[in-house]
């Protein structure tokens, strides 16, 4: 293995891997036509999580009113699309480093008011 | 179940779902410290799905050479992160609609040329 950069990459107890992949189901989600409010849960996760914010960009559709977010952060990404039409919105949090994605998940569930979460997490690259 | 706005859900013969996301590991890929080669590959995977690109950001990082690159389609999402002191990368393809997201994969086996791939799939949002 060659040389790791320091908090590019995640460590547990019983392996190193390259990060951390939250995938969020959100159902009954108010807020969720609101450019102004999807953007701003997501950048209040991303400073939960005490990531650090890079790049951010939104997309408002027709006729659904649905939102896609999508945000680079300098440990991955998170991205959020909203269903109106289903009051389903999906949301991905990819973190390496120390980042703690898990501290995102009030300021979302704060943001977007759920009747119903579910959540699957995955370590994305484990390392030999 | 309110109105649906055709071509921003999926269907199958079981069920309807927003949409398919595959996770991709590569292993043992090449041109991953090349901002242009990478650009270039989410770009030609976007076109290869038949989606339709809205926004694209990449960002470059040291001392790892890594890069991050995020595009958001109308049809969802493609992400992609790369470890080059691991010669691994990973990469989300988010769509719904008619968009068939395996088409991605020889543009991608093309580009990065790795020598091992691990692929996920995942229906999000799965309607009642």
């Amino acid at each position: 293995m060659k040389k790791k950069a320091r908090g590019y990459y995640s460590k547990c107890e019983q392996f190193d891997y390259a990060g951390t992949h939250l995938l969020l189901e959100l159902w009954g989600a108010t807020n969720i036509t609101s450019l102004e409010k999807v953007k701003e849960a997501l950048i209040d996760s991303i400073d939960a999580c005490g990531a650090t914010l890079l790049e951010i960009k939104l997309r408002y559709f027709s006729p659904n009113h649905g939102i896609s977010g999508i945000a680079i952060i300098k440990e991955s990404h998170l991205t959020i699309h909203t269903w109106p039409e289903f009051g389903y919105v999906a949301i991905d949090i990819f973190v390496c480093g120390e980042v703690n994605p898990y501290k995102a998940i009030p300021v979302l569930k704060k943001a977007f008011k759920p009747k119903k979460m579910q959540l699957l997490e995955l370590k994305r690259g484990i390392l030999e």
